[in-house]
């Protein structure tokens, strides 16, 4: 009975979601009660609504009462007794044929474990101006140079730096990878920030600045200072100044789980075993003497057991975490680096402990400041704890999307596994989008940071092989609950296989020309007409999720608040349209793709197309 | 992709389970590995076979070598590190098609979250013993008196009781339902152990014994003393050594969530707030002046916030946990009443401290005694934690076979919800059973309170409406992996159609007659073969569980070891028949249900049924 999985339109199931139309918006505080609704399509039988509510762990019913209903639709209100930090809460359909539960994934008529039960939470979400933004991603080595020459790098560089002209193509593996050095800067990022704001962006996400070994960074030698190869730190006080004159934000990267080898925290540690820093590590017996991350000796994990740890990195005014969210440098918020493994060793589970540290910190200094993990599988328990807003959402859309979307025949392996991306039909995308999102609080999916791809993964362009293709996946990324994250040049189609390959620097002279041999001019125009797009509609940026169709080539689902109603609607290929009950509404405005959606005598006709499509429609 | 949701056998499924088989028994410590194995059958095209490991929060892949192969299948053993306490692992094929996940809900051809992962766990399972054990739910007041009349008991009650005749009729609800006094007492149960013997079973479960204001003893007045009317302190010492003397085994029943309002811990409260005792339980502004179970004012709720009270309940050996482990009652275990709160209120979460203190403090005393939680909905991270053994496993068990086994029509309610108990098929009971029996290890699994019902329930002849299904039903029981638990009575066919009207008397004379108009011969005689069945087959105790058809009326499945292989049929109602691959070898031994396994140009023939029926075969 998931939904999902059977012929015809879904718009027959009852739904509910955490969006305005069934939970008002705010965060509930313990003791409070908060009423919730269900909307149950006119066409069902139900004798009796009721939630189910676990209270410090037994299931209660809390009968549902009519609120009101019309030729379409009955909605019913319940009272949700918010009486644990996390409350989770069902409904109960008492229908003819016997029960049914909704939950995150559907409709089930038969008993469901909780995991995918709805929940509140007491704890703040991400902070408000997340409702509206799209993120920008930049590595800096790669995004662009205040220096205004091509060739290699000059100056003094470091030992292990291989200097390379910024036209040529990134080492995708092997030696060489972590050192290939193409001189991007922060002063690169600040003259470019025109670009940003063409595109339509509005939060700069830059991955790690800090002196490193390596031109990832993620091996920082100090988190005391800005890399001097980036300009240092006046380069990103200059940077984030004039990022919000511009009213736009700005996001720093930390890596909490480990420093580099070459970290001087390290330096001390090793020098000196009494010394507290040799507390931050983990010591081992065996080669090479601590705990690697993934047995990466450049990468000595960090051991929280440590307070002094806990105070240097992310506890109290003093902290890493802190002083970087303080002027001039007034980052907006963080992305932490494998969250997923930060504080965790064996039998030392850290993680909830140390992410909340990181919030109540970042809170103090900058109540709007933001807080993601990166934690690449299922994040949901780490999501439910009160420390990370939210999650790079690999898990819940870059790869259900992927198997969608990926060019047929692709041989690109699929994401850190040891096989290649498959090509799955959007009943499978969608079950497991339906299956990931229901493991969190809607407050927490509707901020999720999605993403097409990042540094870490093959650019969206190469996985899925045509221009048509990446505007169907971009409008996937621009109507979907969550926060979209544009990772850097994938707005005008740079390609890449894997993430070290999709480190392409940005050609700016072809961008200035609207198009080239690495630049897609029309990709460019897509993005920001799709960006645009979502800051024209309220229900695109907060709106509910409501599938109407899952077919295998062709998807529908709508985008609600209160007073607007967005019909999206994606194919991947050739297909031959469908129909929708008159219950939407009429057809409205086009939004997107041109063509008109009409009202038949059965209901609404959604066009067939004849490829790869991406159309939007407001409903009246 | 889910198994149990198409037609035709499932044995062309890769398999894997915790049993024999696959992992290597014995409980692991951290950074112990653990080889698993795996089960493909040969029709399948796999390139490779990964494991997914977990580690600190990150998946890790692991290649599986090929270990051995016949013409039937093809098995893969891979080495899992147990790097954390509980270590999550899942199998992933390389098929030419795309790769396909196998986790403990079966095949999936697309990702899905991590709840239903396999898991190795650093914690020991339940003692040994629980492996054999068959066990039998006593509910004191109603099974048998010392005192040899029929009549309503005399002597000196509780202001309280309202004395009833032996044969009575328990009231189901209203006023009366727990005040009504039969006065059964332990002596009755000691002079009763034959009847035990006879039907095979040899772990007497009672239900508390403490002297309270009620007659299911679950609001103590205090846990220092047994109930007089139940013969107190010697009665207990008594009954232990006599259920000792026969090789058996004896369990209590231990409220750690609250006690009742008449309670000496309570009255010292109430009399003194600034006792020790003032700060066990939560006091509030509202009427009755403190939290109750539930609401209800005779069970005010303990608060674990007080260290002197988790001394006096759990920890150490002057605590209630061990005192009644100790001679002369020499508890064999703990069934922990509304475990699943225990410890929980609000922002209050002591849950798994509890817990753990109470095993620890069961281990110093007794390492072989067993510690089971009540909890009626999703224990999984409750079983992780390391305290509670196992879990009366209604979710798994009890509920999804009252849905396939219910008598047509009827208007039952269903366990605790507000609807009614609906009939439905066996791919939705499976389903269910796979889903929850998911979320927990195998170690976990295998010794799960499994039940028909309890003193909780309805009667199970009641919930399945006949004598033959009642006798699928306890096949069932006795044929899964878990620990088999007969409420007292139900294997005579007593009714009842909630939990308090199925507290009903034994029928002692009936019993002795053979049967009569409240007991069943010919049900004692089904239930007392196949509690002999079970113990004549290690592979019915300890064997993995494979699902090898799953039909609406009709179900399948092998339980195996390494040196058997079981085959057990389940029809609900008429069903014809069907075939199973020759893969599974030839026609062996009947074990149960008469009828003959042949074998056919096809494979192996299951024959039809004309009616509910339960058959086991022994395949060679």
């Amino acid at each position: 009975m998931t939904a999902g999985h059977h012929g015809g339109h879904l718009l027959d199931r009852p739904h509910h979601d955490g969006s305005e139309l069934y939970v008002e918006r705010g965060t509930p505080r313990l003791g409070d009660v908060v009423p919730v609704r269900v909307r149950v399509p006119a066409s069902r039988a139900e004798r009796a609504v009721h939630v189910r509510v676990v209270r410090d762990g037994e299931p209660r019913f809390v009968p549902a009462r009519l609120d009101r209903s019309d030729e379409h639709d009955r909605w019913y209100v319940a009272d949700v007794p918010v009486h644990n930090p996390v409350t989770q809460y069902r409904f109960l359909l008492d229908e003819p044929d016997g029960y049914r539960w909704l939950d995150g994934r559907g409709l089930h008529a038969r008993d469901v474990p909780d995991a995918a039960d709805f929940r509140l939470s007491v704890h703040a979400p991400a902070p408000r101006w997340l409702d509206d933004a799209v993120v920008y991603q930049v590595f800096p080595d790669r995004f662009a140079r205040s220096t205004g020459h091509d060739g290699p790098p000059r100056g003094p560089l470091p030992d292990w730096a291989l200097p390379a002209a910024w036209d040529d193509e990134p080492i995708a593996a092997g030696r060489g990878v972590a050192q290939q050095l193409f001189g991007g800067d922060l002063g690169g990022v600040e003259a470019h920030l025109d670009h940003l704001q063409r595109l339509g962006v509005d939060t700069l996400y830059l991955t790690p600045v800090f002196p490193a070994r390596s031109n990832h960074r993620y091996d920082a030698t100090s988190f005391a200072r800005v890399d001097p190869l980036l300009g240092g730190d006046a380069a990103l006080a200059s940077l984030s100044a004039a990022v919000h004159a511009r009213g736009m934000r700005i996001m720093g990267d930390l890596t909490t789980n480990h420093t580099g080898a070459g970290h001087e925290w390290f330096a001390r540690a090793r020098a000196d075993r009494t010394s507290p820093e040799a507390q931050f590590y983990y010591w081992t017996e065996q080669d090479p003497g601590y705990v690697g991350w993934l047995e990466h000796a450049s990468l000595p994990k960090l051991n929280y057991n440590a307070p002094e740890l806990a105070a240097r990195m992310v506890e109290g005014d003093a902290s890493v975490t802190a002083q970087w969210l303080r002027p001039p440098f007034s980052l907006d918020g963080w992305r932490i680096d494998v969250a997923n493994m930060t504080g965790r060793y064996r039998a030392d589970d850290h993680a909830h402990a140390v992410a909340r540290a990181i919030r109540a910190t970042m809170a103090r200094i900058n109540p709007q400041a933001a807080l993601v993990s990166e934690h690449f599988h299922d994040a949901a328990a780490d999501l439910l704890a009160g420390g990370w807003h939210v999650n790079m959402n690999y898990s819940a859309f870059t790869r259900p999307v992927w198997t969608w979307l990926a060019e047929p025949g692709t041989e690109l392996p699929f994401l850190g596994m040891p096989v290649p991306l498959p090509r799955r039909d959007a009943r499978s995308m969608v079950a497991t989008m339906r299956d990931f999102d229901a493991t969190v609080p809607w407050s927490v999916t509707r901020h999720q940071w999605n993403m097409l791809g990042s540094h870490d993964t093959a650019r969206i362009r190469t996985v899925v092989g045509s221009r048509e293709a990446v505007e169907v996946a971009a409008a996937l990324l621009l109507t979907y609950p969550g926060t979209p994250v544009v990772f850097a040049g994938d707005e005008g189609g740079l390609t890449g296989t894997n993430g070290e390959h999709a480190r392409a620097t940005m050609p700016w002279a072809q961008v200035a020309a609207g198009g080239g041999p690495r630049w897609d001019g029309a990709t460019f125009a897509t993005y920001r007409r799709l960006i645009a797009l979502r800051r024209s509609s309220r229900a695109l940026r907060e709106g509910g999720l409501r599938w109407a169709f899952v077919e295998p080539d062709a998807v529908g689902y709508l985008r609600e608040t209160a007073d607007e109603r967005v019909l999206v609607v994606l194919a991947r290929d050739a297909w031959p349209g469908t129909r929708l009950p008159r219950a939407l509404g009429v057809a409205g405005e086009v939004l997107h793709g041109g063509a008109a959606l009409t009202t038949g005598p059965d209901g609404l006709v959604v066009p067939a197309t004849d490829g790869p499509c991406a159309r939007v429609w407001r409903l009246t």
